[in-house]
């Protein structure tokens, strides 16, 4: 038995997310069908992150383990033909060792977050950005964002449906900045609660708009409240650009 | 009569390009058909580049007359409300001078060609970069590049279709530099002959493989014969970013 390391690109678009589930398209489902296109074998995936539906991953990464011998080369570009043209591409495959888990041993999640302000909607990136109307302030937002690094209780930018044991989590980073007349924004923890990011995301633009004080950043952490969160940012302007082991 | 000037970003795949044609949609004729919806006026839009079908556009400057009377802004929501979602979106709509010509009035035009450098193929990015599995030198690709930079007869990086009367054009700028796993390539001009951006990029794709070597550009360029052009690059990597006037 082999265990392999995959590195993965997707389109988050008209999927169900990465997880395999009976009402559509997932990126896992896709990835297993491949694996079993060309070895034969039925196998579960397993990611570091489960991104939603409509998120798209650069760099996520996942395992999956083999009784047959494959090149790892061979593994990535026999999964990209029978992928192609789709929503998953190969981007690393690697032999990992056997006790390789591609969830339980990850020590950092990078994600990565777009808006674009403009009146015009986007066509080049339609369903890559999460497209906003008026301008921001990045700086305001790049303030209120640092009211949430450090360890926290996080219950304010939580989904209801989260299913994480605590809501206490550490985040390492969460930098705003202006690119043109886009809003990049970072975000990188050991993990992220359900949601957590897009909740952090929707909050920082109610402060970019004005409505919202830096400092109501902290307001809205402290209250350990998720009735205290702003918007939930849409999934489209969302990507896993990376995972640290 | 008010002439307006727009600014249109959009998507050229799946188009026969900017310009009306009976095999396809086309550019020009989404953004009249736009225009007839928001005015009821049949009009013609001029565009500064016609480019070719998959090549995309991030700022091609148009113009039109209107009869009736409109507030730029206007026309700019107007029209994004009919394109949308489509192929095209109005970035700027502006009142121009009664002389303004998009295409005879253009000082200086501007594209942008990005080439992906993986085994993987690219799939956020699918239909907007040219997929290259092989890693190019991006130094030697400059300095090939820099052969074709000034006043030249470009009858050797011309399609055999153009109708440009002279061959002769001044290339203002040919600039290739690495960019992660991309070459980002920018070339600058007042004007180019039909396919001038793609044929350079192809035989600047030679050098980058190692095939050519930087000096083999200016001997192309000296041969002026079409021949002696390497492969023309596919129109998904090509961006019109800007014209000057």
């Amino acid at each position: 038995m082999t265990r392999f390391k995959l590195t993965v690109e997707y389109d988050g678009t008209g999927t169900v997310g990465w997880q395999r589930q009976d009402t559509g398209v997932s990126i896992q489902s896709l990835l297993e069908k491949a694996i079993f296109d060309i070895a034969g074998e039925v196998v579960t995936v397993t990611g570091a992150g489960r991104t939603d539906a409509g998120v798209h991953a650069m760099a996520q990464v996942a395992h999956f383990d083999l009784s047959k011998d494959f090149a790892a080369d061979k593994i990535r570009d026999g999964l990209n033909h029978f992928l192609r043209p789709g929503a998953v591409s190969v981007i690393l495959a690697e032999v990992a060792a056997p006790d390789f888990h591609a969830r339980f041993s990850a020590t950092g999640r990078h994600y990565f977050y777009r808006i674009l302000c403009r009146r015009a909607p986007p066509v080049l990136d339609r369903n890559r950005v999460w497209h906003v109307v008026r301008g921001l302030d990045a700086e305001a937002m790049h303030a209120g964002a640092q009211h949430l690094v450090g360890q926290h209780d996080f219950t304010t930018f939580r989904s209801s449906e989260c299913q994480a044991k605590s809501p206490v989590k550490t985040l390492d980073k969460l930098d705003v900045r202006r690119a043109g007349d886009e809003i990049h924004i970072e975000a990188s923890a050991r993990s992220f609660l359900h949601n957590q990011v897009r909740s952090m995301v929707g909050s920082l633009k109610m402060v970019g708009e004005g409505k919202w004080q830096p400092r109501d950043m902290a307001k809205a952490l402290e209250a350990k409240d998720r009735s205290a969160c702003g918007v939930v940012a849409p999934p489209e302007g969302l990507y896993l650009v990376g995972v640290d082991y």
